[in-house]
């Protein structure tokens, strides 16, 4: 398979018209206002395993893998050519009264991975979709059972669950809703259940406690029958990889099912090796949701693709309904997209073939590395779990504050590392680390070891420029 | 490229895993209640051409082109090339910090042909998706400008613009939202602006005031001040082809340029060559609206790959308000897909190679062919304009009532059309036909045949259950 188009590599060469007007048309994700039709991001080439490089030829570890979903890396021949092949089969066909067999097949492995009783599946066309479709869904389920007013959802501080005006609603950082409108009416928050900041002198078990009883009260104030889903990461991602403290999922999910509150297992990120395994929910944290939403990993990001895992006592209920002809009126032209489903079969062969295992073995030595980090003054914690971990900077270890001053420190510590070879995913005071699965211990050593300079050299620059004094 | 399975072509062998557990596991769009986890729907194993080719072994003529989207046909070699090409170049990139190549020649080459000041483009996975960012746009431009009231969206009887909460709820098919929840308070409906079934004895030029007035005459009561977008389809898809009276668009256009309303058109079905140009506003209907949303044909479905245009006015306004730090909270993971764009970018080179011109010639000869249907007497009316057009079935002319014994008279013809070798889109009491824009006359001959015994042969039936005297 020949490369399309080559980069500039000679010095001698005119310009060429590559990335030309991006800045004037290309819209990209979270712009500010003052940048809308006036901002260029940093131009990147190609990928090849857990490296990208940049127009100016720079090569970088690709510290998120993308936006957390390079699951098997770049450049995978396998995942290339069965995207050509299936698009020579069949490359479309509607959902809405055909169906193709990789969607079939796909369904049926997956059904096989999800604990519990989640044995049918959803396809979407990412995250933001999948919530919606889950959501919608226990609107649905709830309309049938003749219970309108159960529909409210529980969401956490710190969450991330879509882009969507219903699923951006549950998302918990405060700075993504600004300036944005939300079903704010339909969504109940709860407290972040982030260990770190737990209040001072509280233990690990306390916190956990004051977190159920919070589920417990809230649920008692608002009542169980207007409440229709919990929506949660089991680790939350872009709010900073928060772990929940041991027990606090499984109790979580008692609750729910105490009072017949769906609970809505958001591993969009967790899931398809993440943790270690095809989904976490169950294999990791020994829970069984009602729904699992997943996407990105499903095809390493080489295609989008997203779905719901569903229980089957819930589609049973709806079958033995008083309303066998109400419809369940929701569904996405590229819905089980026989592309996107033939990748992540491929995807999912290639983690079951060793992937998953290597990515089981390599974790510990993962966040052992990284933990190492927690040396340097300006770094308040490294956590994680499996291949995803947080770097948080604080400007004071006692108070945890994050750097008053300065809450770019991320973008600065992103700047040093990609001088020096790694892309960094920067939120605020975070830096946020989730490799491809397929890193390797050496590989691990040199993203740690760019992330120790890149951090000291920020360290010397908020000294020199007067803004930190640790 | 060599196919990834085969069909099973011996009648000796065991039979194969194909489609294997699909009716359980894989739950596709729009089910009944009791039909999730039970349900199969027809399988489908290659598709070549304007062809489609079932388990069965029948070769289909694919009617509807999948889901309005498969334009250049099925088993496009260049379209299956690119994807694995682009693939092995770079097969994603996080589009919060990095652009990639494909998406800013692809967002340059879309703004070249947008109407008016249209220059931008913020990419999507599909329709839906689409319409949420158009609307968390409006939503957000009108914060940033200090008129928060000024949210409520006018949409239209017949309307179809998404499946996620938002974007739903601007729907105005009646079934499609009878056990589905959605965001009434921020929606005001319209009247469809269906020449067919205007009351009768009213002339085509009265119907036009009709609807004109009412849109004036909503946004008084309503108060301009709060209404912030008008979301329409220039045809109407999903609602059966309506084609609006001419005038109409450019009318309301001017109203909403008159009230400060932003004009989404949404192009999902009608951009990329289905109307014979890459967009139908400017180019068809003469009308420059603020956004345009488009989906499906952008890739011929090859890819879930979606956007919005947005006008340079709009952007400029926001560069130079008093919050230029207020943050546009809004993107997905797979938003500026390489790969997606880079099959955008092969999909246009052969729309502008030849495929537009192609669709334009052959387009009033599809038209004509299936207006001769109407001499059928279950007919009521073929309508339609470029490579989109609907046969409505009505059990009276004079009434114009649909059947109301039988409301599945489009299943019905279904049935017998898929027997015969084309695969119809029904809805209710219609018939949709949007075949690839590659469709020769001679296969528009074929499929105009087919049609007329799939729904002569309807009528044989209908008159032999005793349910319908025509």
């Amino acid at each position: 398979m020949a490369a399309i188009k080559k980069p500039v590599d000679d010095a001698g060469s005119p310009p060429a018209p590559r990335f030309e007007g991006a800045e004037r048309h290309l819209i990209q994700p979270w712009p500010y206002a003052g940048a809308i039709g006036n901002e260029a991001r940093t131009p990147i080439e190609t990928g090849d395993g857990i490296y990208i490089t940049d127009a100016d030829g720079r090569r970088l570890i690709d510290g998120p893998a993308g936006m957390w979903c390079v699951n098997l890396g770049h450049r995978r021949e396998e995942l290339a050519r069965v995207m050509a092949d299936q698009a020579m089969e069949l490359s479309y066909n509607t959902p809405w009264y055909t169906m193709s067999d990789p969607s079939a097949e796909l369904a049926r492995r997956l059904a096989a991975h999800a604990p519990g009783d989640l044995e049918h599946v959803f396809f979407t066309t990412g995250g933001s979709s999948a919530v919606e479709t889950a959501l919608r869904f226990m609107q649905f389920i709830n309309n049938v059972r003749g219970r309108p007013d159960k529909k409210l959802i529980l969401s956490r501080g710190g969450a991330y669950h879509g882009s969507t005006y219903l699923s951006a609603s549950l998302n918990g950082r405060p700075r993504d809703r600004d300036w944005m409108d939300g079903a704010d009416d339909l969504v109940v928050k709860l407290s972040c259940p982030d260990p770190f900041r737990r209040p001072a002198g509280m233990t690990i078990e306390a916190f956990t406690d004051f977190l159920v009883d919070e589920f417990r009260a809230t649920v008692e104030r608002v009542g169980a029958e207007r409440i229709g889903a919990f929506v949660a990461e089991p680790v939350q991602a872009s709010g900073g990889v928060i772990v929940p403290p041991p027990g606090y999922l499984p109790r979580i999910r008692n609750l729910c099912r105490d009072n017949d509150i769906l609970y809505v297992s958001d591993e969009v990120v967790t899931a398809f090796g993440r943790l270690g395994e095809v989904f976490a929910s169950g294999d990791v944290f020994g829970i069984e949701p009602d729904m699992i939403t997943f996407a990105k990993g499903v095809t390493s990001g080489y295609f989008p693709l997203g779905g719901v895992m569903i229980s089957a006592r819930l589609t049973e209920e709806l079958r033995r309904s008083n309303h066998p002809q109400a419809m369940f009126g929701h569904g996405y032209t590229f819905s089980s997209h026989p592309i996107g489903c033939a990748v992540a079969l491929k995807n999912l062969d290639l983690l079951e073939g060793g992937v998953l295992e290597h990515a089981r073995t390599v974790a510990p030595y993962f966040q052992e590395q990284l933990k190492t980090l927690e040396d340097l003054a300006l770094v308040g914690e490294v956590r994680g779990a499996g291949l995803m971990a947080c770097v948080e900077c604080v400007a004071d270890r006692e108070s945890k504050n994050p750097l008053a001053l300065d809450n770019a420190v991320g973008k600065r510590i992103d700047a040093h590392c990609h001088e020096l070879g790694l892309l960094v995913r920067p939120l605020i005071n975070m830096c946020v680390m989730s490799p491809p699965l397929i890193i390797t211990r050496d590989q691990i050593d040199d993203m740690v070891a760019i992330l120790r300079e890149g951090i000291s050299r920020t360290m010397d620059d908020l000294r020199r420029e007067g803004l930190w004094q640790g």
